[in-house]
C-alpha cells in the first residue's frame, strides 16, 4: 500500500476550480493517482477528491495545508486532507446480531479495509470472547429503561477517550439520543435492514413481508436526529418471492446488510464521502 | 407452441391435496409439463398450478371442468382452468409516455408474450399513428376536470365491448375511480415508477432524487382503491448515484419500468399469479 | 427449528409420479412443508424434493425407508432421505486466503446454515489460531512437489475418520488428484473466482482484467477430474469498470465468492441439489 | 437539451495534464458541465472527457480546435471534439430477430438517445414495413454463399453514401469480412448474446444450456477481425435455473441484449468511450 494524501473539498460552483486546484498540485509536482469531480447542477455546488502520492510532494501534510490555504480561501473551499498512514479510528456498536460485527472484524483483521477498531461497545455480553480473541477492547454497557442517560454518557466518554473518528452502528438496536447525534454529526453510520425510505423503524422485514414486496434491501446511512432519515451512503437489494417467510428475509437480508455496511465503511474511511444537505456525494 | 390447459387453484391447507389433484390428472393420463405448489404457512393456505398437455387428455376443457368438479368441491378449491388456444384479451391505457406501450406492442407483434391487444385507450392523440400501424384500434378519450365521470363510463363500455380480461395501465397517468377498481378487481395492472412502498403517488423520481437514494426502481401491481397500494406482482431496481439528475432517473427508470411491466403481464396472461389478500403468489 | 425429513428423488419421467409419491406420504398423514418438482423435458427425467415434518409420521426414518421401498422400486427412483436432526459433516480445505473460511465459520458459529465442521485442513499454518478459537480441529498438511501423493493420502484418511459427507474447497489453491475426485464424486464443492466457463484455471482476475470485462464473478461447482468443469451449483457477478485494477477485482470478488460459496453450501447441506449429468437441479 | 461540445482525449500520463487542459478551458470562460478523468496505472495512459456549454465560449467549435491545438500538441494528445448539434449518423444492420431493432427505433423515435438513423440494412425483407413506417430507408441486401463479396461491397458503398459514423450490428447474424472490420475500425458495434468471453460464436444460449450456467448474459463490443473478441463496451446478466430451457434463455436473453445494446450505443454516440488496446474506457 502506497503512502498517499486524500484531499476532499467542495465549494460553490464557478469557472476555474479544477484549473486552480490542479495547478496548485502540479506546480509542486504532485502525482495524482485518483481525481474525481462532481457538479451538483441544482444547488450549484462543486465537489472534488484527489489522491496524491505523498512522496511526490516536496513537503509533508502540514506544509501542504499551509501552502494550500490561499488557494482554498480564494475558492471558499470546505476542505480536509487526510494521511493514509493514519488510518481512521472506528468504534463499533452492536447488540446481539453477529453478522455485521463478524464482517467488520474480518475486514479489519485482514486489512481488506484500512481502519483501526478502537473499541467494540455492546448492550449485551454475548460477543465478548469473539472480540477479545482479536485483541480488541469490549465494553459492555447495558441498556435499561432507567439508565439510558447514564449509559449514553459513558459511551460518550468512551468515544472521546478512544478518539473515535467514525462510529458504526453494526445492527445496534438502540436509538441514539438526539444530543449524541448532533455532537457526532456526520460521524455515526448505521445499517438499516430495509431499502429506505421504505420500512423505517422497527421490524422492517415484518413490514416487507406484510407488504408483499419482491425485493428486500439494506441501507447504510449517516445517523441524524430523525430516525432512519439521514443521508444515504449505500443501498442494495436481494430478490424474494411469495415463498420467503420473515425468517428467510432476516437470513437473506443479513448477507446484504453486511456487504452494504462494509462498502459504506470503506467509502467513509477512505474519505470518499461528502455530505451535502441530506444527501451524499460518494466518489466510489 | 403446444396446446395446453393451465389449472390454477388454492384452498385451505390440509394433508393430501397434491395427492388428490395429481391422482385426478394421472387417472386420465394427463401429461403435466409444469407443476408448482406453495404453502403459505402463516395463513395455512395452499396454492397450485399445473400445465397439462391438452391432447394427452381424453376429453376437452369443458369435460375437464365437469369431471374435476367433485374433486374441487371436496377440497373446497378456488380454481380456474384456461386454454392456451384462447390468449387473454388485453386493453392498454396510455398517456404520453411511449416506452411501456412500445414495449407491449413489440411483445404482442412478435408474440414474445402470448396475448391479444383488444384496444389501446389514451387521454391523448399522440400515439394513434403508431398504434394504428399495428392494425389495432386506438380510442382517444380525453380527460378534463369536468368530463371524468363520462370519460370513465365510456371506458367501462369499451372494456365490456372489448371483452377485456386484463387492463394494463402502461404509464396511464390518471387515477382510476374507486368503482372501476372494484368492478375490475384483480384485472387491472399498473406500472408505478418507484420501488414501492417508497414514493407512492406523483413524481416518484423527484421524491427519490430528494431523498438521495442509491437505487431507483419500478413496481407492477394490481390496482385497488388505495393508490399504489395493491398486490405487487414484480419489482426491479437500477443503480444511481449523486450524479444522477431527475431527468436521468426518468430516462434510466424507463428501462426498468418497461421490463418489469412486461414480466408482470407475462405472469398474468400465462395464469401464473394468484392474489392472496394484498399479496401475490407468482409461479414464475 | 423443526424436526424434518427431506426426501430427494429422481427417475425417468412418466405419468403419475407425483400422484404415487404424494399418495404414499398422504396415506401416512405426512405433513409436507416444502414440495418441489422439476421435469427435464430434454432428457425426460423427473426430479422432486419433499420436506416432511417428522412428528407427523407414525414411524421413524428407518421405517419410512422400508415402507417407501416398494413405491420407489415401482417408479425406479434414485432416492435418499435425510434427517434434519443429523446435520451434514463438512470438512473445509483452505490455503492462505481467509474470506471464505471466515464466512463458513460465521455461518457455522451462528448456525445460519445447519451443518457441522468436522475439520479444517490447510497447506499453511496461518489460520490455526482463528480456527482453534472456534474449538475446531485444524490440520496442517503441507504441500510440496515431492510429498503430494502422501499428503493427499493423509487427507483421504482424515476425510474417512471425520466421516466427511461434504468437502469444501474454500479457496484451496491446490488441484485435487483425479482419484480423490472420483472417490468423493458429488461430495467436493469448490468456489472458483470467475464466472465459469470464462477464465478457467489460474489467476482468473488477471485474465478478466486483460479481457476488459465489465462484470466479474464467482462460481461454486462440484469438483470433477476436469479442472473447473464440474456441475455448477451457483454463480453471481459484480460490476467493474475501466478503473478497476486486478487488485480491486481480487478485493471486490471476495465479497461475491464468499456469498456464492455460502449459498451453494446451504443448498448442498439442505439436500436441495441433484446432480444430473454435468448439470445441477437446485431446489432453492 | 443544451448545446454542448464534448472533448475526448488521451495521452501518456504525466504531471499537469488536467491543469493544462482545465486552464485552457477556464481562460476562455468555458463552463464545464461534466468532467471525467482516468489514469491507467498499468499502461501509464491518461484519459479525459469534458462537456462544455457551447454558448459559454467566445468562439465556435472550429476556432476551439485551432486554439486548442498548441495545448494538445504539447501534451501529445489523441483528441476529438464533437458538437451536440450534430448527432451521430448510425446505420443499423439486422437479420430476422426484431427486438434490438425495435429498441433502437424506439430510442431514436423518442430521442431517448440523441442520434440519427441513416439507414437500416438487412439480409431479409421481413422488417421493411416497420422500418419504413418510421420514414427510414430500408435496404435489403440478401446474403448467399456466392454473392457475399458483392453484397459487402454494396454495404460499404451504402456506409459511405450515408456518411455512417457508427454501424450497429443489431443481431445481424452474419460475419463481417476482415477488410470491412479494418476499414471501419472502432466504428462497428455488435451485441453478442452471451457474457463474453464465455460462449463465443454460434448458438451461445445452446452452449450456456449445455454448460448448466446459472446466469446468462449479453455483451456489446467493438467488432474486430477476431470473432467476438473486440473491446467490450458493456455487459449484463440475468438469472436462470435448471428449469430454463434454451427457448426460455433466448426469450429472457432478448431483454438483456436490447438494454445492453442501447446502453452501449448511448455511450458511443455521446462520446463516452475511448478504445485503449483491446479494452475500453467508458465515462458512463
Amino acid at each position: 500500500m502506497s503512502h498517499t494524501y486524500t484531499l476532499l473539498a467542495s465549494c460553490r460552483d464557478r469557472v476555474g476550480i479544477v484549473s486552480h486546484v490542479s495547478h496548485f498540485i502540479a506546480q509542486h509536482n504532485g502525482w495524482i493517482t485518483e481525481a474525481s469531480y462532481h457538479t451538483d447542477s441544482v444547488s450549484h455546488w462543486f465537489f472534488m477528491r484527489h489522491v496524491i502520492v505523498a512522496d511526490s510532494l516536496p513537503f509533508d501534510i502540514d506544509e501542504f495545508q499551509r501552502r494550500f490555504l490561499p488557494c482554498a480561501e480564494e475558492l471558499n473551499l470546505q476542505w480536509s486532507i487526510s494521511d493514509s498512514a493514519k488510518p481512521k479510528r472506528v468504534v463499533v456498536l452492536v447488540s446481539k446480531e453477529e453478522h455485521c460485527l463478524a464482517e467488520l472484524l474480518y475486514r479489519w483483521r485482514t486489512q481488506d479495509i484500512r481502519f483501526e477498531i478502537a473499541a467494540v461497545i455492546s448492550n449485551h455480553g454475548t460477543m465478548r470472547d469473539y472480540v477479545e480473541f482479536h485483541g480488541l477492547p469490549y465494553h459492555h454497557i447495558p441498556m435499561a429503561q432507567d439508565n439510558r442517560q447514564q449509559a449514553y454518557a459513558e459511551m460518550d466518554t468512551l468515544f472521546q477517550t478512544c478518539q473515535a473518528e467514525v462510529i458504526v452502528l453494526a445492527r445496534y438496536m438502540q436509538i441514539i439520543p438526539e444530543e449524541l447525534c448532533q455532537q457526532y454529526q456526520g460521524r455515526i453510520i448505521n445499517i438499516h435492514h430495509s431499502f429506505l425510505p421504505s420500512f423505517v423503524g422497527a421490524r422492517p422485514y415484518h413490514q416487507a413481508y406484510e407488504r408483499g414486496v419482491k425485493l428486500i434491501g439494506a441501507t447504510s446511512h449517516y445517523v441524524t436526529g430523525e430516525l432512519d432519515a439521514g443521508p444515504i451512503i449505500d443501498q442494495d437489494v436481494i430478490r424474494v418471492n411469495h415463498d420467503t417467510l420473515v425468517d428467510d428475509m432476516v437470513r437473506l437480508g443479513k448477507d446484504v446488510e453486511k456487504i452494504v455496511l462494509a462498502r459504506a465503511l470503506r467509502y467513509v474511511v477512505e474519505d470518499r464521502v461528502i455530505i451535502h444537505g441530506n444527501k451524499t456525494v460518494v466518489f466510489s
